[in-house]
């Protein structure tokens, strides 16, 4: 059975490739999820992806990963500056967390500079689009090739 | 058709008329909503008025408002202070916003001095009661006249 | 007699129409006038409009409107954020007063975010150009109807 | 009839004996339930005992609580930290509020220092675990023995 | 044996009954010695109830009790937010330490939100008078019958 | 001839008696600078007493008063928290200064606990309503006679 | 009866006249003593005199002159700046308060700018020397003559 | 016709050889105006040399300069690092601005270390006495050979 | 003729398998040189992989790469923090940047938090030890092959 | 006669040898006022040694230093952070300090890295054991041998 | 012989005409060298011109410098803001020095208003492009013959 | 073969008899040298003693260091405030280190008062001139005696 990988995104993803392209880029959601549906595949790793506008749902479906996933690929969007819940979701679910922003956060306001989700991570990839999700994906499989059988 | 106005209002606001009268006044909620929509009248505005405690689902009402209204009167309540993921919202959706308060947030309490919205809106409205979210309506209409047809 | 309500404006507003099209617009201080008499006419209020740029000046009004005038109607410039001896006047007039904006302060320089006159008046209004004004005379109107004969 | 408390817990307190144990003890959500129950029952109290990961769930069961309750205790979670609309939720509610953490805060990260709800809140009990859910029931029932026939 | 608790009190907590009964209530100091050791002797506690104006002397009881007690409750009064003195003799103690104040810290004055005590106690319970003290005793013989024989 | 002392008063201090007589008392600026005059009789001292809501004025008495009075007493007022101008008058004038407020500034908003002035006077008396400006002249009488003749 | 005034000094004051005396003269604390006894005696008042290096005897003094003084001139010296437990000693004492400081605190380190005491005092007076002891004592005799007789 | 430039000069500056020595020097504002004659003589340059005491004389100075002059060089004085309002009128005088002081402000009080004025000047010189004057005037005259006729 | 990427590596990284492999793992700097070369072919890349110790190289090697380099991959180590000199570099070399950190910094002390370099770079990708090197190079083929050819 | 040093010691320091061993070290009071004597009689130095939990005692001694000692060598312990009042003392002293911590204080928690003696003692020796108060008695009499006769 | 100026350039300015010539303009290092060469030979003066992207050789040529030279301009670039030791080398050279920038650093990141040389400077001149490095030639010229024979 | 301890120096310490002797004294650093030569010798330990302006080279020597000595003793002058790099280079080398300055940091600016190198060293010694150095030798010398043959 292929390793399950978790790929969870925040709020207002869902508007991807209508919202700032000038920021995020003409891509979809769907197509983004295809990218990752691609590049999991290419590594023998199945996926989930998801996005929700519910901070609750995001926590549920955190929760919910726990024993039956082999790591999270999280871009929290705007919560990653605000959510101590998502933080504390990720701990509970005891997985390794990559977070990912499709932007550059660093180039935009310093309320954005602030993630309460890096310091329990196990790394992050800004700025380089669609590319960093696929990027996380990779790291998963190399590190279950590493680590596991 | 007239044009559609959102009007928006954040958690805790179903309770107006009841929580702390000394700030917010004796007015329900239901009385705002009648007040905005003969203002709305009025001024050839149409609008729709609603309330959520759930952030979720103000994000999906912001969002379906893209390309649908002409406007957002938002009174976004105590994520005023705290929602990134609402102003990114306001941002996606792609159309005037107008931000308005009951109470006159300078009054008050410091972390109610910073708002995450102020800055994507065209302006502020606060401390005027329901009166302020009439006028917000009546700027519109002003806005729309100037622009429109 | 029709209640008297003072219209004051600060420092550079003088050059209004010439200064900073880009935040202020080509409205000039004269028409800002005219379009508050006219919304004043409206309302059966009348008006005192003036503009200095000598703070004493700004004062010694504020000073005299006490006991004679219903209500103030502010923007104080740059004075907003630097004048203590502003707010203090208009402490000591024991006045309702509301202050407005042309532009929306929230957009520009963070020193612009803080108002020492916020925390004494009534409400605020910014970022809605010259309707600004004319909604705070509609808002001394209907205040004075309501708490009036 | 006996006085009804609300016993609310905030996000990720389902996971609890699961959940970082070196936190937060080995005993579960549904054990914590049970030993409130037996604390309300041995002073007399009615509770209702209910977690979400929802915020806005969460302000409507504080809502509802409003006339029906003679108290609430809360742990709020993660939200303690971030959410000014249980906050005013709270205030909303009109009763008198404990707030609790399992942990002891205070050793732990800068960003849990800090919480919106224990200026609103009547005292704080945090660092003893489940005990301290049952010294807020028990401290309920001296101040309704007070206060009460 | 009965095992014995310290329970001490820091600077002004002699005037209690008298200072300030608005934040504090009308109970004196010998009211609330009495209400301690009712407690214990419920419990099967030993206690000795202290106070001092002298922050020596509470260091040098704090010293004393290492060896000797098997817990202490401090109210450490204004030195909760002033002496590191105390947090090191409390450390040096060796001993389970709950920190108790009568009135809620986080309702008053900014500097009355830090305590150096916190972070080295098991938890802290503020806001419920002096059933504070009585609770955190409870918690001491709960936790000694958990750990003990 | 008698020693000159300048008394000088900032804006809104003719307001004096009118202006939130909770925080300055009854008496008129008129009945303060009578007070003065009677006590600078009493110690053998001519005073000038000058109020103004324009700061240039202020400095121009300042810069007037070097090489031609003994010493100044100063209510700077609102322009204590925020004139460098009047600080850097003070020190030009190379006289003796004394800083007087009616009212305790450090019982009030944050903003006036700084003083641009303080640091350049001799010292600073607050809090004690019109007795401090006669506390004042009385001080720089004792320093007249102890380096004077 | 004459009225009894409370004149209490700080750490460090049994060294005027001899520590650093370009900052606070060559008087001694019996000169001082003295100059207060004279001046009390003019007005009518009597007056106690004290110094003492150990916060807790102070502490202890300032209880002990509750319903037995008609007012506290304190000079807390150093622990002006450190100590709440004073500051709240001062208003268990529920006596109106005068802060008195030798030398012009305002000219030297920034950690002598902040005072824990003059928010609970009716006034201070700094940088006027023992000068501003006998203004504190002028100034009760003053009020006791308002209130008084 | 020679190209005008307007030399500003704030408060206290008039005390010019009087005031400070040790910080700007022995020469007077006379002095100074005549160095910059001299020197806008020598460049083809005609000069108006000013200053005031009071703020709205300058902002209306500077507002008259518009469309009338080629550039100002200005010494704000302590206004440098209080006037927004001077900020403002020079923005809307849309003329280029070099900003001017004779001491080196960077060595200075802290509060010395912010101006208002010099992010919207073209540059800024500090610390070389009159000379600082003298230089602005000649990059003028380079600036207007390089872009004029 | 290949693309040609600088692989750039700052201070201590020379150290690497030897220096704190909690933080950074036992591969050496050859290993990790290896594998990038290895990823580079693998995508038609040519690379050259260089550390150095001292600031003033790596400014000479940034700025020789400018008009002769596709991008750059930088892990600029402690410098990050603290040289706004190679903030300045790469942005006058005007070519793509990524920053890489072999661990994750958000993880480590406050002062890693901040970076020069993050804002003038496309991305950053910390925390995935040498798989991040390998990832910045696959970015660049793959932005190389969107805007190339 | 040999020269007086004072070695004086604060808070806690009695539990040396008890009190964290991690931080402080197996080596009791005792043993270190030993090595100190030991040290003091090889350079020619006699030495009283002495430790307190009372600020005030501490600083009655420090006075008492005065004229009769040629040196203090003092670990003021907590009060290093906290006491004003021991700072004061050391000044009116006026004599030679030298301050030593046992413990690496910048290893510490933050309210550590602030010490109130450092900046008017001679110099600092931290974190070297024992060592530091042997090394601190070697420099008084390197320092009275170069000075003295 | 003729007075020496070292003229001193840091990090990136070999880059200038090349480098984001909208902050620096088109013209080269040897462009700004030449126009410093025939300003110094106007006035009488000798240069040497340097520029280094290596701190410590900055270093070593501004020690050489002590004793040899009149004087030191110099545009330390990024170091300007970062460079302590810079500091300190030119303190040690006992020369004056005078500080130039290219562009308005006032105008740029906020890590760009802070310098470390400033307050060591005779003065600082910035945003007036090349014009700068000659005015503060010019100044020198100007110094030596005041000061010189 | 004796313990050999490296003795290292950062920026400007070459100017030392030369550069601000008021801070540091009129001993040369070769003066420097030879003490620690003399101590070392005493204490049977071999030293190699070094100084650089190059901060790249002061990391070369550091980590050549490592297996090679037994302990370094470093002065790092200016670079303390500012050098991650260093800090980050001591911990490579995994020796004890002892951080040494001549002056006493604590009574110098603001910036002097932070250190990178303090919290990765076993101690600091500051103020004591050259015998710092000979100082931390002796401390080497004592530890080796501890734990080594």
């Amino acid at each position: 059975m292929k390793p399950l990988i978790l790929v969870l995104n925040g709020p207002n993803l869902n508007m991807l490739g209508t919202r700032e392209p000038a920021q995020y880029g003409y891509e979809t959601l769907a197509d983004l999820a295809q990218g990752c549906a691609d590049t999991a595949h290419a590594h023998g790793l199945e996926i989930e992806f998801r996005q929700t506008n519910h901070e609750g749902e995001l926590i549920d479906w955190i929760h919910a990963a726990r024993g039956r996933c082999a790591g999270i690929v999280i871009n929290p969007g705007a919560w990653t500056h605000t959510s101590v819940a998502i933080r504390d979701a990720l701990v509970a679910a005891e997985l390794p967390v990559i977070e990912v922003h499709l932007s550059n956060v660093h180039k935009r306001e310093p309320f954005r500079h602030l993630s309460f989700v890096s310091s329990v991570a196990v790394g992050v990839i800004c700025g380089l689009g669609s590319h960093g999700y696929r990027m996380a994906l990779s790291h998963f499989a190399e590190m279950l090739q590493e680590h596991g059988a």
